[in-house]
């Protein structure tokens, strides 16, 4: 090894941020403009960061969300690192980058963190450098994001799926305090792209302790009022 | 943001291989001198490496492998990456790199990968550069390890847990091709942390498709001959 074949790369965090808004999975986007020889192209690209000098990873992918987004104290995943020397490839990419940056850019070796949050809760979505929104998943992946963000955020959704596995608990960090079967349904299908019975969901859920029926309906909605349910942490899930 | 603030990591990978010896996991680590004022101290890392400037991630991490054991084709999982700024705060960190790599190093942000292989896969022990042994957990937790390495295979083996939830087929890429019930239960127990009972373990093994018992029992030892068994793929674990 010698000292011509290393020169340092970059090192970055990308935030894939999950919500649900009751019948689609939604992923959070930051626009994006690049002034290309005085044409503007746009295009969307995920909350991220080149890390500051004395900045740890988590702090970098937390300190990023709050910048463009407001939100604060959000449980934020580290799920995988993304390294391809090809992923900063793009000229449009590095014109970007060293716009934003005022940096010399080469290669960007990018740690993946993911977020599951409450659609409804409050965010900032236009700062003075950014503009945020939420997009459905299946338009996204119709889209030409910024870098390998859509390698990254299918990733993402892998890696949510798998966790589920293990704790099933994360799904309702996704849904309202209070939701119908149908939108735990809807989300559960979305997230294990499955397509349940609506009767057979019932019976699943019926076994699950920490889904307890409450003695309230919906309102104010167009169609007949579905029961609410609540999350309740048990003991042994 | 300001370019003040910012200056380049390396980025480096390192691997956590773990063994099991039958009765007890192991991990493989690299021996390490470092010559500090003529005095010669030694000490144990796991194997890695500066990631080389148009190498992938995944692409190091088996050089690494490869050049330090002369193990090829393992299966190696990213599970994780350590970016704390302090990780390098170790002077006699530093002297050694910057002796083994000519480099000027501050700070290194590692990515790590964690593989499982049979013990009594052929490794090269001894290359031009390097020794490797295989270690007990039990011992390794009382070592003072380089750098953050004992963080490393903490998390390592964490990640093992929960991957073996999901995958329980894993468990038999640590095992010889045919095992007995004892060395199935030790290893059982040194991954999950339990002390299971041997009759109950039984149990739980008869309820297993993917354990198959052979007509074949333990040769040439000092004990009673245990039957052995072999796991056998199953379309639905």
């Amino acid at each position: 090894m010698t000292n011509e074949m290393i020169y340092n790369p970059h090192v970055s965090v990308d935030c894939v941020v999950f919500g649900f808004d009751g019948s689609k999975l939604k992923v959070l986007l930051i626009e994006r403009t690049i002034n290309e020889q005085n044409e503007l192209y746009n295009d969307k690209k995920l909350p991220g960061s080149i890390i500051l000098t004395d900045e740890d990873l988590d702090d970098a992918a937390s300190r990023v969300l709050t910048e463009l987004t407001g939100l604060k104290n959000i449980y934020l995943s580290q799920f995988r690192s993304f390294g391809n020397p090809k992923r900063t490839d793009n000229p449009r990419d590095i014109l970007w980058l060293e716009n934003t940056t005022q940096l010399k850019i080469g290669r960007i070796v990018t740690v993946a963190y993911v977020a599951l949050i409450k659609i409804d809760r409050k965010i900032q979505f236009k700062s003075e450098i950014s503009q945020a929104n939420w997009y459905d998943l299946n338009e996204v992946a119709t889209m030409n994001l910024a870098f390998d963000h859509a390698e990254i955020i299918k990733k993402g959704l892998e890696y949510i799926r798998h966790s589920l596995d293990i704790e099933p608990y994360l799904l309702f960090e996704l849904l309202p305090r209070k939701f119908t079967l149908s939108q735990l349904r809807s989300l559960y299908d979305t997230v294990h792209q499955t397509n349940s019975d609506v009767r057979n969901f019932q019976k699943k859920v019926a076994l699950w302790a920490y889904v307890v029926a409450l003695d309230e309906m919906e309102e104010g909605v167009p169609h007949r009022a579905a029961r609410l349910y609540k999350f309740k942490r048990t003991p042994n899930p």
